[in-house]
């Protein structure tokens, strides 16, 4: 069988267009519940960011009705709009979910899209949680398709494959035949947005933003009967081919609806580089079991994998943002405060004297057998004392998954200095149920400034 | 000197910020009007066309306020939707400009842009003509540094390179300084648009539309502070890297101000592929010299290039669109109409019995020693007399240009079905004089059906 004759973008049209709820297990869809939990409260706490600021005050001119909320702030945008605000505010954190096997953020780019796009058309939780569950599968299988070659060469692939998943929820939700849903695919083929080469400016958080949008109005246009190419995917110049040299489009087609990518969605319980999570994981666990004073430590050592020091090995950590690529400071807070959250990555905190004492005496050392989410600590005191702590798998990965508990923890650390305790417990009950809800609209008022409170 | 060190990115940045209207020859400026009046005959012309009302249509419940007029249509919309929609109208008819060394189509994603800016913020014809060239010059060094690599692989180059003029246009009459345009080039950068697998689609045309409203959203973002990378186009996983096997830089940054591609861009005379340009110009030529009665012919026969055959081989066109990929067909319409306009390729023109007839008795032959703007045509008459044409340049080519006067018969013959005849001509007249023009968004006005007869 030829690679045309897979008609790739054609069966997984078709299986979008014919999924219904009830076909879902009941796991995938409320994984698909923690997925929206997540990237709720990474949207909400984001939202006075700089980058969400500046993009609000350039397109607002031209932006439309006031239709949709951006998460956590006053009064409505545009569906288009809101669709690219709440798209960058949820990933400017870099705290958003993870699709370890592609790195791609799933949710930016479909929740973005939908919730936009509910708050304008009745939604009801359960359909809008199948899109949401419908839109991660159909990227995540895109992005398993072409990785890592078409990482490798420099897309960043959540906002490439990203694009393919806005179009298929948002496509659901407006209930587009196969024939629409084929020409959205095509139209989000043509509008790859991303390169890594934007990593630590604020583009980096336009890519989901810009790709929830561009899935968006692929699946409007489409929904008018705006015709695309019938193979946009698989095409000898479709998207595949040309962004990507290797290619599997079984990732694509097979076991859909049976196999489930969207069930190894993960959630960042630090807010900062994957890769450091083990170390972080590991001093808090150390830091607990010891009540350890920071001021008795006489020097910590990682054993880690190579990527830490590749990626993550800022040795003085001049702002916020530079604190997240540093191991040396990440461990630090982790020892002092038992965490690592936004406060821990602010541009005072990497300079507060404490913190700074402490990182100087961390040391990270390559072991080249260590896995990715693995990391070997031993922590000396000032008395001589060796205390070793060995993680196999770091809390957030597939093996050692956040608990709703830890989700709603970090949902509240995330949108309480916005939206006040009080509503912030009410939305994130409701956020818990949005599969009872009749109009998911009802949640973007609970995140609101200007409505959450009534 | 590493590629690192050519710095493109700012080279390119610093030139756009620095230029001033007089540094440029006054003939590189008149070249830009013709841009202009061409481009603006051809969003006219296809302002009813079914692409546009449905891209109309599905988006503007989500658009903004009235600011920019699609051209040849009533009312306005806001700046980025007009954007939009004109580098659609702009493209459809696929009679638009053409940089024939990058096969880009250049205003499309550049005026498309910018007139919508100019309707928005008061800008005088000197500026807007300057920043349409400063535009098309930049996608069209930045097509060169990358084609045929970039283009062979599947990207549409028209909508990839096409952002970066748009990009350079807006940002230029935004004001934008040295580290602002550099962001804006950067923001254009990881906003690619468009695969070739979408020709024969609407999407094609949705290329330099989104091209168009990707580069002004760059520049927008870009003004406010907007933050992205310092080397977008020449990164090691920047634009050229990531989506082309080769690169040749110095066609970007050598000569700015010197050498001037832009003044490379050509007109077409019909509204078909250009690969059958040559033989729609000898067979109208032959029936003027001859005054020939198609019914006395008794066969045609072109040599052609071999791209004739490949694109535009269509023995038996079922419909407007399929026409113009037909050699067969137009050379029939040349005869018989001595022209090859939009009318010629309307569903009805493909099944005209007289020009049936006619098509049937043409024949076309691969000679792969003929130059792809050349061809030769052999008419033999039904009394056995033998009419011979070689042409060596078909007019519409940059060794034979289209005059003033061809420019302006070809925007009335678009223009004046949508505007009638005194609205067309007051319209075309002002056009030309664009350059002594205070505000740019006059000119605007006279291209919409409800302002254009006041």
């Amino acid at each position: 069988m030829t690679q045309k004759d897979q008609a790739v973008t054609r069966t997984l049209a078709r299986y979008l267009v014919n999924a219904r709820p009830d076909d879902l297990p009941q796991a995938v869809r409320d994984h698909a519940v923690r997925t929206f939990v997540n990237w709720m409260g990474c949207a909400i706490g984001a939202s006075r960011h700089e980058a969400v600021e500046i993009a609000i005050e350039a397109l607002s001119p031209f932006g439309g009705p006031a239709q949709a909320s951006v998460l956590g702030r006053a009064g409505k945008v545009d569906v288009l709009n809101a669709a690219l605000f709440n798209g960058i505010s949820s990933h400017v954190f870099d705290f958003d979910d993870t699709h370890l096997k592609t790195v791609i953020h799933p949710a930016g780019p479909v929740a973005s899209a939908i919730l936009a796009l509910a708050e304008y058309r009745c939604v009801s939780g359960t359909e809008f949680i199948h899109a949401l569950a419908l839109g991660v599968e159909t990227e995540c299988r895109i992005g398993n398709a072409v990785y890592p070659d078409h990482y490798d060469v420099g897309w960043h692939i959540t906002g490439t494959a990203g694009v393919f998943g806005a179009a298929a929820a948002a496509g659901k939700l407006l209930g587009l035949d196969e024939q629409q849903m084929v020409w959205a695919l095509g139209l989000a083929a043509t509008q790859p947005v991303g390169l890594r080469e934007m990593f630590g400016t604020m583009t980096k958080s336009f890519h989901p933003g810009r790709a929830a949008q561009n899935g968006l109005v692929a699946a409007l246009l489409a929904a008018r009967g705006y015709t695309s190419s019938e193979q946009g995917i698989e095409a000898k110049r479709g998207w595949a081919n040309v962004t990507s040299t290797h290619r599997n489009y079984a990732e694509i087609t097979e076991g859909l609806g049976e196999r489930h990518e969207s069930l190894l969605n993960t959630y960042k319980p630090f807010a900062c580089g994957i890769v450091i999570h083990p170390a972080i994981d590991g001093c808090i666990q150390l830091r607990n079991e010891h009540r350890l004073d920071p001021e008795s430590i006489a020097s910590v050592l990682l054993k880690v994998h190579p990527l830490v020091l590749e990626l993550t090995g800022k040795r003085t950590p001049q702002t916020g943002l530079d604190g997240k690529f540093s191991v040396y400071h990440s461990a630090a807070v982790a020892i002092i405060d038992g965490r690592a959250g936004e406060q821990q990555y602010s541009d005072t905190a990497v300079h507060e004297p404490r913190t700074v004492r402490l990182r100087d005496k961390v040391a990270a050392e390559i072991d080249p057998a260590m896995p990715p989410d693995a990391v070997h600590i031993t922590i000396t005191l000032n008395n001589g004392e060796r205390l070793e702590k060995q993680v196999e798998h770091a809390i957030g990965s597939v093996k050692r998954p956040m608990t709703d508990a830890d989700l709603s923890a970090k949902f509240t650390d995330l949108a309480e200095p916005i939206l006040g305790g009080a509503a912030t417990a009410r939305l994130l009950d409701a956020v818990w149920k949005v599969q009872t809800v009749a109009d998911v609209a009802e949640l973007a008022d609970l995140a609101r400034p200007d409505t959450a409170a009534s």
